[in-house]
């Protein structure tokens, strides 16, 4: 479901390497190029070029990128060099220090938890211990308070089963666990925590459905009628990051554009953190969402390199 | 720390590949040529030599130690064959079949979780839900009943920082955290489990250290105090196996052999799982603990091949 397009001929790293290098000598930097190489590239093969641009120069390509590029098109283009698990651990990082001024800057915590695979999880939590001399369970339990603290904590350890595997009556008994919970206002109860920390995506999904199904109203619904707060926006979160993650990047996009101005940081983050894993679908329900479609949107907000890296991760350009 | 011989030129792995084949080839099996080569290579090595058997012969190494050996020394020879995480996660499955039968049998997710990097954990978390289908934590949910189910759900959940980084503030302030915990006889109190689940491993140490230096006696002693039962039992391993493991491993080795018989699973569990670890440190520890040395405890209560492949990866023969 990526949008990436790459050739069917990929050129060896230190070629793409070599390109890089000549795209920021001399005068002025050949923004173009940085984006025809990079933008086509897969993670793995990124973090080749990387490898083989600090051999073949003694030079970091992230240091480059960010003295040759500037802006918008500097920050996407660095984030999207990265290692994913390191990029996911810098914004898990910067999303911390922002927290206190609002639960909105959680959101990647959750994004990672539970719109994730449990590899790329654990990779995460390797790549924050490596960085930041601490386990991000350190740093929630340091700036989140209770109840948030508790939710992150148990989501950021989980690593669940990954394949489709479902227990039926399990998610009969768990959806009606939820149900006294919420009913009973208590949305961090253990077991509320427990069973969305643990539990498989697939069966999660079946659980849902089951709450519908057996109480009449949507399990995000129920949640929002305990009223508002924190703990009631993170918790509809973390279920439409497990039920529909397509559909809360789609609503990450359109918060980021609508309005005066644009959060660049979060579009850089839903287009360069699901360019490979989902973009096409949430290219599909963009539109059934906001009428727009989502390169209309970002056209619109958008100008020059920047608007074309962000177009080509996409699949919407080349 | 760890006690194998590896030989300076190690042989490519097809060639002990080919030397293990004919060990288990013809009239009755070549046992000698079996540790020969498996006790004096490491755990990479040895997952090279299964996929060199693999490739050579179209066949499982494993499934062949099966049926050419026999007793003991097969169940040890395939502990050691498999990868750790692969093990770990076996044993992890064993005991939580038979945890009903006691609390004894979970001390292998106590050493999981609390005497290995927190990479390993994560590999064994990993390898648990490829062979199982289904994660640790849900099987832990599904047999432990609580409060022994709140504490081993976040101990194996953990990814702690791995490297020397003490903050000698926090380790005051959650040495009184704990103490009052513990006076309060709440063992699982939420900030107790926080504490050791979350916190690196010279942190807690530290933690431990300022404990006793304050409150006048070890923790584990105070632990004690509140009583007997599981949870008592359980806390006191988790202490141990964070303090000092090789203290822990030397109990497991000693208790599997004193009494009647010997306990077979656990005293392989403590060779196996440790000889690449720190199973030089236990063996300095032992005879302090209990006047023998431990590979004479180790000779009273074995024989043969298995007593020979125990000693190898002791570093007591060869």
């Amino acid at each position: 479901m990526s949008t990436l397009k790459v050739p069917d001929l990929v050129p060896p790293p230190e070629q793409d390497a070599k390109r890089l290098k000549e795209a920021f000598d001399g005068l002025g930097t050949d923004e173009k190029a940085v984006t025809w190489v990079l933008s086509q590239r897969t993670a793995s093969q990124r973090q080749l070029i990387r490898q083989a641009y600090q051999r073949l120069y003694n030079e970091s390509l992230i240091d480059n990128i960010t003295s040759e590029l500037s802006g918008d098109f500097k920050d996407a283009v660095i984030m999207w060099t990265l290692d994913p698990a390191e990029r996911d651990a810098k914004m898990a990082k910067e999303a911390l220090k922002k927290s206190k001024s609002g639960v909105k800057h959680l959101q990647v915590i959750v994004e990672i938890s539970c719109a994730s695979s449990p590899y790329h999880l654990a990779a995460v939590r390797q790549a924050y211990c490596a960085l930041f001399d601490c386990s991000i369970e350190e740093d929630i339990t340091a700036v989140v308070s209770m109840p948030l603290r508790k939710v992150l904590l148990r989501l950021v350890s989980s690593f669940r089963y990954d394949k489709e595997l479902l227990d039926i009556e399990a998610a009969a008994s768990e959806a009606n666990q939820l149900h006294e919970a919420i009913k009973a206002k208590q949305l961090d109860h253990d077991q509320v925590v427990h069973i969305l920390a643990t539990r498989n995506f697939f069966q999660l999904k079946a659980t849902f459905e089951r709450y519908e199904q057996m109480h009449g109203s949507p399990i995000d619904e129920d949640i929002s009628s305990v009223g508002k707060g924190n703990l009631v926006s993170l918790m509809k979160m973390v279920i439409l990051c497990i039920r529909c993650p397509e559909r809360h990047f789609a609503e990450v996009i359109r918060t980021s554009i609508v309005g005066f101005g644009t959060d660049e940081a979060a579009l850089n983050r839903a287009i360069i953190t699901r360019a490979e894993v989902d973009m096409k679908l949430i290219k599909e329900v963009y539109p059934i969402m906001y009428k727009n479609t989502l390169e209309d949107d970002v056209i619109g907000d958008t100008s020059g390199d920047y608007q074309d890296f962000l177009l080509t991760l996409t699949g919407s350009k080349f």
